[in-house]
């Protein structure tokens, strides 16, 4: 059961952004600018460093929600998914890639834990200074969003094939779009009871 | 030297997100809903959960920025923002603070670290369920804050009495609202070379 009062029917962290929308807009439109609109690093590159650091944070929801838009953006390769998770190193990913996960997990231990190495290593496969801004903000935004879900103790129901349907349709339409389905259309008082 | 090539002149989190206005946004509004808008938690206690976190993440901006706005709100009182860094317990605020810190110090380890006890000390203590939220996601939120400025090795001056004015202007107008200073008014491309 969560630690708090959250709206019914609603899995992590969707009930938490149903409780607050005031602070769920902001959350939603990062996440749509750092993962769903379009830029130089492919979406699904995107969702895998999103799902790789939920992973180490241990957040079932994150890296379940972020696995599957990652499938969904990769031809529905939910293997490839997996490996990312448990050896990156190893899977058939771009060595640029593998190199800005390499920065992800240093980030998701702390922002001092990152070393001009790592980032001359990123730039020696290609990344650019915008990628790799990217790439740091996107692990910290992740270290924000596992502790949300799991700091809550959010509902997170462990139905696979409800993720992946789910990940197709976030993976076209993004996140602002998606929220619309779910959150309230006026913001209950903020400070009242519960 | 920041890791990346960031705007000169700015500091901390600003060179960021002067670099990258659409993420920029979101992040000023929701530090903006959580902290600045008026709600049943006093807006030097938000500061302080910020503050805490920022210490506990060892990010000597956040924490400076933080704690100045802290200290504007509670009458200058400096020693106050620096005696809840190192001792909260020991502190001259309320039960009802201390709870919230107890469970923001464990969001910063990690979101399964919150225990129902913790919740239930804090309920006992006056806090509502929206009070609880906001703390875990101050916590959260902090937690990407301060990976983000330190894991580009942003420009951190250490001049104490900068930070202190700032933070006497920002508790006054909130991030929005100051954000208009230092952010460029259009946007650079996105995934252009740097």
């Amino acid at each position: 059961m969560p630690h708090i009062k959250l709206p019914e029917g609603l899995q992590g962290i969707r009930s938490a952004m149903a409780l607050r929308p005031e602070t769920a807009k902001p959350l939603n439109e990062l996440t749509e600018a750092l993962l769903h609109t379009p830029n130089s690093l492919p979406q699904g590159d995107r969702e895998l460093i999103a799902t790789y650091v939920s992973y180490l944070n241990d957040c079932y929801f994150c890296q379940t929600v972020h696995g599957s838009i990652a499938a969904a953006c990769l031809n529905d390769d939910h293997e490839l998914v997996k490996r990312v998770k448990v050896d990156f190193h190893g899977a058939d990913i771009s060595e640029k890639l593998k190199a800005l996960l390499v920065i992800a997990a240093k980030v998701q231990k702390g922002g001092k834990q990152v070393s001009a190495n790592d980032i001359e290593a990123a730039r020696e496969q290609g990344a650019t200074d915008m990628e790799i801004h990217d790439t740091v903000l996107i692990a910290a935004a992740f270290c924000m969003y596992n502790r949300y879900v799991d700091g809550l103790d959010t509902w997170q129901p462990r139905d696979e094939e409800l993720y992946r349907q789910r990940g197709k349709k976030t993976a076209q339409e993004g996140y602002v779009s998606i929220s619309r389905g779910y959150l309230p259309a006026k913001a209950p008082e903020v400070g009242a009871q519960s």
